[in-house]
């Protein structure tokens, strides 16, 4: 069993990783190779105090590079579902499972509201995790949600397993091409069935029978990730010291409201790590 | 009148100082043209994400320099008091007063327990300031407490103007060598009088009469800098948005409590700001 975990590779997740390694904790550190999307993205950053006005892909190079000196390294597997158990935490990562003993969530703000009916039918049709579930669905119809052209490998993996996919992807450039995949030129806005899946529904009206629904995205809405956790609206509730209403859960960085800030991020990644630390030794 | 004031110049007060530009306010930033002496001491920073392992004053030359970028730049006087007057701070710098419409404290941790006696006689024979009292003691016998070295000038000013001067450092290599000094070998632990300073204890038990004492150092205590502002112990008070019990005035860096990190101080710097933009847009 770890120590701790931490789920989440951007700003806050890698300040707290740094200081769980300079403290000696044997912790996991889940994420993405690439760091952070987010930061990647921006195109300039005025205000990370002293490195002056610096482009988002820079910054997110010395993120790497600084993690790399360290000696950490990022295990790149999505955690889909974690469950308090006691003293400690079990997480699922593509069909892994890991026990921790703490956890600090940094896992970015969710982006979008997700679909109606989508956390109601979570496990009977609805998955987050193509590696997982895709086998489920050999010769069936489903729907894909891929946000993000980092997962389009997993939306190509699940049209060879099934008969029909309808893919929605908010970006324009996909470079998915495949003879049973329909592109949907509408959000999708609901997902319905009684016992399981049946169909979804488009912001256009549209009503298409499916037999699954995957969502890829960067991450999972913090209350269908770790059910039990208080939310404040969208965002993770913790209070000064980053602590969450969950012993041994802590959170940082975007997840936990605004500002959506690099800084803000770092400085509680540090603060949710000292946090820990004096959790692990008071129990 | 300023927009807001900022109290500080450590990673704090400068992450704080940088939003705050970035918005176009019209604001005055206190501290000293060095930033921060705590980062210059520090021998190495591991934690700070991005920068790798670096020492202290390298990271408070990049400080420095990415504010001189911005055309930010310190006003160098220290702030002894400050008044919350209806919707506005009145600031007293080094006999200069200054108003602004809200605040951000991001004065340090406060070194040491004070004096005994020390608030009680605060502007009756007590004085934080050599440039503004000075000249009330002329002829007089004095106690100098001198923290750094960066207010020996102070305390030889201070020597040229009275009679007698009792200087105690808690530093070795003082460079203060006057016919009329005398060094203590022991700290400074309680002041005493009626209406006014009469004597001075040692933590040896010596007692010495004085007319005056002038303690020099970084920071002023904060419920001394600002009466009503309050506290957690020897912290400043806030909430998740850095705002203390007085409407407009937030706090960020190691004033609000541990963790006493570089990191934590920007994230809260960053919060600050952000706090006091709304409070601004909602007045």
């Amino acid at each position: 069993m770890y120590d701790a975990a931490i789920v989440g590779s951007g700003p806050a997740g890698l300040s707290a990783a740094m200081n769980l390694h300079l403290h000696n904790k044997n912790f996991i550190w889940f994420g993405t190779e690439g760091m952070s999307a987010k930061v990647v993205r921006s195109e300039k950053i005025a205000n990370y105090p002293g490195m002056g006005l610096i482009s988002g892909d820079k910054l997110n190079k010395k993120f790497s590079a600084h993690a790399k000196e360290m000696g950490l390294s990022v295990t790149s597997k999505m955690v889909t579902n974690i469950m308090a158990a006691g003293e400690s935490f079990t997480l699922l990562a593509e069909n892994d499972i890991y026990e921790a003993g703490s956890l600090i969530l940094a896992i970015g703000a969710a982006t979008g509201r997700g679909i109606t009916g989508e956390t109601e039918l979570l496990g009977r049709g609805v998955s987050y995790c193509a590696t997982c579930d895709g086998f489920l669905y050999k010769g069936k119809t489903i729907a894909v949600l891929c946000m993000s052209k980092a997962y389009e490998h997993e939306a190509e993996y699940l049209a060879g397993m099934t008969e029909k996919v309808f893919l929605y992807t908010p970006y324009k450039d996909s470079g998915i091409d495949l003879g049973n995949v329909t592109r949907l030129g509408s959000p999708i806005k609901a997902v319905y069935g009684k016992m399981r899946v049946e169909e979804i529904e488009l912001v256009s009206g549209e009503h298409i029978p499916v037999d699954g629904l995957f969502c890829l995205r960067d991450s999972v809405a913090p209350a269908v990730l770790l059910p039990g956790l208080a939310m404040d609206g969208p965002h993770i509730m913790v209070d000064r010291d980053c602590a969450t209403n969950l012993p041994g859960c802590f959170a940082a960085g975007d997840c936990t409201g605004r500002p959506y800030q690099i800084a803000k991020a770092v400085g509680e990644g540090n603060v949710a790590a000292h946090s820990l630390l004096d959790y692990l030794a008071g129990n």
